[in-house]
């Protein structure tokens, strides 16, 4: 593991610091203030992406950071890490223990290093130069794609229908119907599921530079491929597809590119 | 705790040894037949609820039995067991730990104890005449729901926008526009979340008898109620509502009971 990855696992344990403690509502004491007092989910984005910046601009004080609660340091740095420290809100407040915490590293303006960390479970998926990783109470192992020839045998996630424009819908609908099976609500805990090889495909649309700087070097490094809908690199309007295996993306692209348009 | 209730965290303890083994793979050797060779859920499913049968005749061999994978046995015994060894067959093939093992103990017909239990994060949900509680990693404690006056503040969960028929589809869409927040995907997960004060209310259609009997005392014994969609009492037609607080239901029913139709 090279230092700068070995840096993520610091980062994301400092992250959890803040998060662990606030979710499923161990605040009792700032929540007897009543309803929409008090705002747990804002408190660990905000609390967590500090929590990062400040061991960052410590130990890399020339690095770059882009987060999601914070803005811009030093975008055009050779280095730049891009942070959400909640992603899967929703899943967050719900009490369900699928939200993440990502942390990314950018070298050159290319996605290079990944984390994405579950402190409730005790995971954290890692991808970068050395390979692809779960550490999980106290084991690391690699993780890697799995192969899967036809769409009619995989199986995809996406967030929610409701995120999707109509044609976006339209495809989604398409691809559902020939996949085996589909799954929503997982946000980005999906991708890590495409990196350990239990998830064949993923779509999404909507995503920030945020969500999925982290994601592509887990996918990645673990074998998997990032694409836009149209089969290009990823790029900023925000839609993604991460597969395991190519081909499935292969007879999915038609739909997506469509709905694309 | 009654020595009944204690039997349900044996129980799910002795499901846990067959089915945390099959989840996520870690069942190599057989897969090397190739794709459909060899179906985890069914194994997890099938040794599971074998090995609770097993247990159950053994200390109470006049009790009844009913289970998804082996049938009836002494259905109209005073005590009987309702089991679903593997609830979330998909999260469970897609490597998300939020399926569940569900055991519930109807006695005279009634739902009296329920266990809900989620082996790899460690948790059981356990609801009954002593009340209901989380036994999580060594600690027990009390869960409660918590109280939600107005729909558009709940969030709500069901399973997939799939499920429902046209009109149930069409009621679910309008609670769902009045609510704060929908959640797809998270099985009797969801219900053990209204339990525990996370979420407020859960509609779904479908259910067969294993599906629901272990959720209802869980989700009564910390303080919430379970209906059917018309607000009566949960029936054999499969449509459930569960809430934390019934005011929520109530503003939701409207809706809910002409979805029903």
């Amino acid at each position: 593991m090279t230092e700068l990855e070995s840096f993520v696992v610091e980062l994301a344990a400092e992250a959890a610091k803040v998060t662990l403690p606030l979710f499923r509502g161990d605040y009792a004491e700032e929540n007897k203030a009543g309803p929409g007092a008090f705002d747990p989910v804002t408190e660990a984005d905000r609390g967590a992406e500090a929590a990062i910046r400040k061991l960052i601009a410590e130990r890399y004080p020339h690095h770059g950071v882009i987060g999601e609660e914070y803005g811009e340091d030093r975008p055009d740095a050779e280095h730049v890490w891009v942070l959400d420290p909640v992603d899967g809100t929703r899943a967050f407040v719900a009490g369900l223990p699928l939200w993440t915490t990502l942390i990314g590293l950018q070298v050159g303006g290319k996605p290079t290093i990944g984390g994405i960390a579950q402190p409730y479970l005790g995971e954290l998926f890692l991808g970068g130069p050395s390979g692809a990783v779960l550490m999980s109470r106290g084991e690391t192992r690699p993780i890697r794609v799995r192969s899967c020839e036809k769409l009619t045998d995989a199986i995809i996630a996406t967030t929610a229908p409701e995120i999707f424009t109509p044609p976006e819908f339209g495809a989604w609908t398409q691809v559902m119907a020939a996949a085996r099976l589909a799954r929503y609500g997982c946000d980005a805990y999906a991708y890590a599921m495409v990196a350990m090889g239990q998830i064949d495909m993923v779509a999404e649309t909507g995503l920030k530079l945020w969500d999925w700087s982290a994601l592509i070097p887990v996918v990645e490094a673990a074998g998997g491929e990032c694409t836009n809908w149209r089969g290009e690199a990823v790029s900023g309007d925000g839609r993604i597809i991460a597969v395991g295996d190519p081909r499935v993306r292969e007879q999915a692209l038609v739909a997506f590119r469509r709905g694309a348009q």
